[in-house]
């Protein structure tokens, strides 16, 4: 069993609901965002915080509590959690929304959601074989912006399944920007080159930008579908998925169809860090 | 007070609420319609219905209910309201969304409410006074869908409340297509021109348009922004605002500035309309 925190109320997450005049869930107004702890610490924890702040100023949105105070809800719903028997790791999902609107459309006070979960891993086998994705037309609203707004990718569910893929690609006019809950990196020899535009700047990504740093030729810059066709490998990172291949974009092969050095390479960076996180 | 249906269970709205692994919670999946009654009927209530399916279908939501289960629920929910000391004509709203999602992103089964409001008039002054919009470049993803997805105008009220403004009028590239949560029209002579694409099909711009044949050369069409100069009029339809004449646009006057006669010829054929409903 799983806590989560409401608006001041600590409770099981499956106890907690919000009244039906919440702007999240008439209008779609509301941010969130996730991360893992590992060791029983909330990894990235200070990064994780700005870009919520920062996600909530864009969304006009004002913080009910401060950092620290933050902090310490993550301390007793991981405390609580553990004690009702759930394991010692577990993913934080923060929620806040446009709160309860009398007239259906003001904001007047943002409710605020932080629920401890369960973490659900990246199957082993897709690291060994890569994933397969499929290319679509579009670029997230304030794509920078941690929004809700994820209607695009379950609007699509059914023909990522029909094409045996596991997610999409955002393009639009031929620049690559991210795939749906991920970012997206190609590798051309020495070079590591992710888009720097219409995209959420993940932590992950960031986490990777970093190790990177040293071993290869970092590139933040935008990215073109044509360049897919001389990627050696390409891969998606995020909380969850870490460091994940890509083999497949469409009809099209990446680099020998297999997963390759350099994803594995910095996979194994990441794994060397949370370990002693 | 009013009553409300969720999922089966019926209840006073203020003691429904929605857990929160609700896809428009975390994700922003959902859908939603809007109108109200005239003398105890649900106004326009095939084009509604029809309109809903619509837009479930283009969200690969199946409805849980049919068409006269749904009335029968509208009834009851009606009924009971009225005797718990509510006014005899009302608004229902419907929302359905994507239903709890273990994983966070897949459909299950769709959450569907129903819920009886108290009717929010338009205050006679603006009828009076015509309303001002500013402009915006935007254009609603899915327009054609009457989504959740109203973070725009939410985004843009400390703009709108600075400009003096009641609204957004969305333009993109010069085209014109509605305002935030209503249809437009413009008057020359005897034209009565609305745009025709990237907009909500509005129950109240159908109306009207059927109730304008044979006194107005009707086009429905692209409308770029350019055509707003030799306006003598505009206006703006939904189920609230009825034919609520657009005085000011951004910097623009709009005519000579007043409310014209035209929508206010509309206006009374609309009224007359639901007087007799």
């Amino acid at each position: 069993m799983y806590y989560g925190y409401f608006n001041g109320t600590i409770a099981p997450t499956d106890q907690l609901a919000v009244g039906i005049t919440d702007l999240s869930l008439l209008r779609g107004y509301g941010l969130f965002d996730y991360f893992l702890t590992y060791n029983g610490r909330p990894f990235q924890w200070d990064w994780y915080w700005e870009r919520f702040q920062n996600s909530a100023t864009r969304m006009h949105l004002p913080l009910p509590i401060g950092k620290q105070e933050t902090y310490a809800v993550l301390m007793d719903l991981m405390e609580r959690s553990v004690e009702a028997g759930s394991p010692a790791d577990m993913a934080f999902r923060f929620v806040m929304t446009g709160g309860y609107a009398p007239d259906s459309i003001s904001i007047v006070r943002p409710n605020l959601l932080i629920l401890a979960e369960e973490i659900h891993p990246t199957p082993q086998i897709q690291y060994e074989q890569g994933i397969a994705v499929i290319l679509d037309e579009y670029v997230r609203e304030m794509a920078e912006v941690k929004s809700t707004d994820y209607k695009r990718v379950i609007l699509m569910a059914q023909a990522i399944r029909s094409a045996g893929a596991s997610d999409l690609l955002y393009q639009k006019g031929g620049e690559i920007s991210e795939l749906s809950r991920s970012n997206f990196f190609i590798v051309k020899g020495n070079q590591l080159i992710t888009p720097n535009r219409n995209i959420l700047h993940g932590i992950t990504r960031r986490t990777i930008l970093q190790l990177a740093q040293g071993d290869f030729d970092v590139q933040e810059r935008p990215v073109l579908l044509s360049e897919l066709y001389d990627a050696e490998e390409a891969f998606t990172t995020s909380s969850t998925k870490r460091v994940l291949p890509i083999t497949q974009i469409g009809e099209l092969t990446i680099g020998n169809g297999h997963a390759g050095p350099k994803a594995k390479f910095l996979l194994e960076r990441f794994d060397e860090l949370v370990k002693n996180w």
